[in-house]
């Protein structure tokens, strides 16, 4: 009668980045600027890694909300990028739910800003759909605690499995032997404290 | 399997503000006051600017409970106001379930004072006979952060949905189209780092 | 297919009052001191207030445990007070559950020290004979605020309801005008807000 | 031995608001935006209410800083003002040293945005000319807590005042008998907690 | 060159306290509720414990900020009382001042409500014309950390000693054998955590 | 219909330790490390006392991830040990399951670093599976709050329940007339707050 | 102009410390009991590896405030302990005061429960006399952080140098190189972070 | 009688990096990593844009303690770099201080890890020795915030002035007209709030 444990597979996953802008950053104050900043380019350099397809999206990026971050917009020139004249449920928009199915994965990694809006709408739509949905909660902001709070418990309600980039890089990559080198890196750029431990173990068996 | 996702909708949704009185205000301490008071005054106006039908209600206004804040009495000049005489529980007043069941909706945003008793017992109540309920969790407020937690779980236990007055506003709202002016105004008046997004961009594109 | 509402009903609830005891107590930090007292005296009051049933039970009192604070021994004089000899979990002793059952009621209202231990055990197995279980998160206590939240979790996905002293009162109350005086006692006596507004409210309105 | 106490005195202050602007207001992370907020316009009501002469001032208002918030603006439309071409300490700013100087008064009311750099500047530079400095801490803001207690030891060395928009005004007014209805309203406008006092107790004693 | 350590002596003490009305308490929000009352229940024992002369003072009781708490008021029956008819300061209150003056004592040993005004302002009035003073930090409350920080570090810069009603009691007392019954019962009565042991001892060492 | 009570049996439980090695140990931020070693050691000082097989387990020991702390090394020289060459999920090592297996028992306890993990995974792998899994939350650690609010979300949603080392060690023992000495010393070792207890009354009941 | 820097010596250094008994342990609620266990053996094993005079001190040993812990007793046997027989600050005993002096030390390090009682009264009295005071915050506990902050304020104002164990044993030691071991396993044994540094590097270096 | 304002002057000033190792930076606690890593950056981006002579140093880097962190040491190659082989204070190695003394500069700017021995015990010396001391709170980091605040303490006793990188290179710079895109180019690498209000500026004006 158990469920089997939905496990994430870097064959079955795509990557949707939702409102990662300029202006709607501001709003995020649930985590502090840097930390999330680094969150955010750790997820986008986890799916580059894993090569797992991924999807961009904006709202409103003529207004205040501002431009997508210049970082994700270079680091997925190739990517579909759907900025949506309107919706604000990125899943009530045709094109970007065309993207998500062309890419034929089951699997959808969700972060952005702010999170009981840009990340709950699409998460629960998705999940409505069959698929299942992991939200990246440590890359998606909000106005405080009890907004987060209250996002996360109506996505748990949902089924939503709530995981964090780190967590989710370790699932998708299973065993370190598939490439220790590239999994290191990724982790040293984003985790000072990991890149300390390599700094230090390098030093003493390397002379480096 | 999956259970659709329950969304908001201006068509079939309804307000409940229950207990927002000046002696009762003083228990709050999970929200800071100043915060508190936008965030109710917010839900008001997302009210009125969706026309939702809204109710009023009150416990013990002679008391020490002290009157309904004046700034909701003054926005909602005919709505339906039931100054309870006695019931802890709204939904226990026959008067105030009347003026529910009136409105014709299946689906109530509620919001109080304090989250356990006045939100909690008619949200509760609510479920129990079929409606769908979403309490903004950031316009209700009680004694501390033990109350709080508490009482959410007990409401998720049943099937309440926990929302926020801004993402309650953007499920109502749909997209952005549908009126950019109204629904920016209502964000600019009620989120201080909004408003600062907007004055930035007119300054930049008006001249303003 | 909705599950009814399990109200708490004061003529089908029973009080049960675990290891408060004075060694025990110093365990207790996450709550403070002062206002875990309060909330404790408070449970006491309103199951008095109520007449509820209730039930002493303790651990080892002649050890380092220490007696049961003498408040709750003074105010109960005539409940059955069970000295468990060892048990651990409190309904591993027969004396404890047949002074539950002698009780005839079916809502279980427990609170303890610590949550974890002297709540969760007796709650989960009171909820596997079917009973209804109300656990008063605020008169129970214990080491740290990730303690506590993992016992909730246990206790929520069991079936517990979790509630606070002031929740409880409110929902065995119902109505202000079963006895105004009653309640406002209780209240003024345990909430210094409330007794504030109390205090001013009898100035202006009786120049006293 | 003992320096006297020196004394908000409303003849002799002036208050100087430096860089409220849309842009920076964004770094402000150590109090939350609606209560920043609130402070910062409850200090300007106040300044009109004791009618002390008030400096505006601003940097790079063209650039990503932002223009002044045009509450502030619109308050004070017959203020000296002055756009700072680049000057990062105020005081380093002729134009704005002169405008001090031609307010004649000897006590300065400072706050600002952020905490560290524009306070703290001009706020040293000024003790250094013998001014006595107040410094609003509430309606001053930073980055976090860190930046904002470093800030405040680096003042508090120099022989800056800190104090409050609240403090500052109960000092300025000194005794209610000089206009109840007057500081009243501004009270009743920014801090919740009073106004629900005020609406309790107009409610008993006039029936409004 | 250094100076001697002002210690309080209970032969040289008068405690004030100042503005502890049902209405301003509503404005407390540094301290919980329930451990605020306790605190300046605890300095009003210590007062009545050591026979120190107290002063009672109140600012515009007939309006919204309430009358004086009734526990003060029936607690000192024969101590002065100035019901302040608009002084702020309440060392602007000649009646005060004179009633501060008339108990003969140089130490004054300062609470009231809120710390950056009530206390503070007589605080600084005080140390000005040569007495010592002690502020009950605990006893003294406000709307926020940031306020109360703020008020303290302007009254350590003016020489105002911080202290706690529990270590102004200890050093009032100076030796237990004084009186241990005495001191022990103000101890049990407001420190929980004292009456556990006190309770833990007394049933090992005398069976109750 | 409801489901019974799974409740720690010291003959049918097994302790897995997970990765707490020297390195990964700087990752963890969510708990102090007093009180993180305090805990894992107190999870095997109890895992010793009740004679539960235990299994341990390492990712990579040779590089940054360090080696296993010594403690647990030296306090079950005899358990299996399984050094993974790289599966991230301890469950994906073959050797690793057929000593959990080979234990013959269906209760798994799991704490390790970090939890949303290599917790985590195996925990959820066990439990899809049909082992019963207990998470020592305590002895469990990770980046930070949002990080282990998600993974016990994500664990709680598959079934798992999260514990405590006391609540477990509790669940285990049942009654404390199995061995008082044996449990108070395992309390003694590990609770502060505990020993200060024993301490004070073994001196008045035993003069030591 | 500049007053010489005060630096600790361990040629010219006393160790006092003042009352850490079990029951008064229980009121320690400022820093956690595992973190306050840990600071204070730290400190007394930085006191034996100096050889620092070192003086015990209790208060009521006999009563509720429990005995002495004994790790401390059973550290020091030879150290004069002063069993006051009342005095709450240590330094009216004369025979505490005979100790201290009997070191012919100028620099005392002082920690003990209370912080603002316990440890603030003698290190006021001594300051007085001439002496140099050091208080070892982290090994010095109190009731909550307004208590702590309050005492802090209060011993600073006098001259006492706030430090934490930590920081005394890296000022007395000056360089490593006069004892790389000593000071290693001492910082081994009481910062977990430490440890585990040592562990890594001693596995890398001499694979063990 | 007012001391001069000492502002930091960029052809006065000299930067101290102190102790920023790979080991020991697993101690520091009371900054999260991330920021903690920007803050370290930023500050050494800071010296390198004033051209600031920076001082490299170190403790024990062949021991536990680790190699100074890649980065700083790739960004400042031609600095002095003065490996201390035992000293724990700075200022007690003299080839440290001759670096010091050799640039001629009499503002040091300081930042180290752990905030209380390798920052607080150098800046004491160097404030004996006549120097004007700023040290940088945000890239210094140490075990908590009752270590930090203790150090910070001990050094404003000293006269040292507290700053963070943010404002000491506002101090430095004093006017933005001296380079604009220099220092936005500093803030935009290291403040993510201000590198958004940038990126939103440039697509506004520019459309890029």
């Amino acid at each position: 009668m158990t469920k089997p444990y939905v496990r994430l597979d870097k064959d079955n996953a795509a990557v949707l980045l939702v409102d990662h802008q300029a202006g709607l950053l501001s709003l995020v104050r649930d985590i502090d600027p840097d930390k999330f900043k680094n969150n955010v380019l750790a997820l986008a350099d986890m799916a580059t890694y894993f090569k797992l397809p991924t999807i961009l999206t904006t709202s409103f990026e003529q207004g205040p909300n501002g431009p997508l971050v210049p970082e994700l917009k270079a680091q997925f020139p190739d990517a579909p990028y759907i900025a949506r004249p309107g919706n604000i449920n990125a899943w009530d928009n045709e094109e970007f739910v065309a993207a998500v199915k062309a890419t034929g994965k089951r699997q959808l990694i969700i972060a952005g800003v702010v999170t009981e809006v840009c990340v709950a709408f699409p998460a629960l739509s998705a999940i409505e759909e069959g698929f299942d949905v992991f939200v990246i909660t440590d890359a998606s902001g909000t106005f405080n605690e009890i907004t987060r709070h209250a996002a996360w418990e109506r996505m748990t309600q949902a089924g939503v499995q709530l995981m964090t980039w780190f967590g989710a890089a370790c699932e998708l990559h299973r065993d370190w032997r598939n490439d220790i080198e590239g999994l290191g890196t990724l982790f040293s750029n984003h985790i000072p404290d990991y890149r300390n431990l390599m700094t230090s173990y390098a030093t003493l068996t390397q002379g480096k």
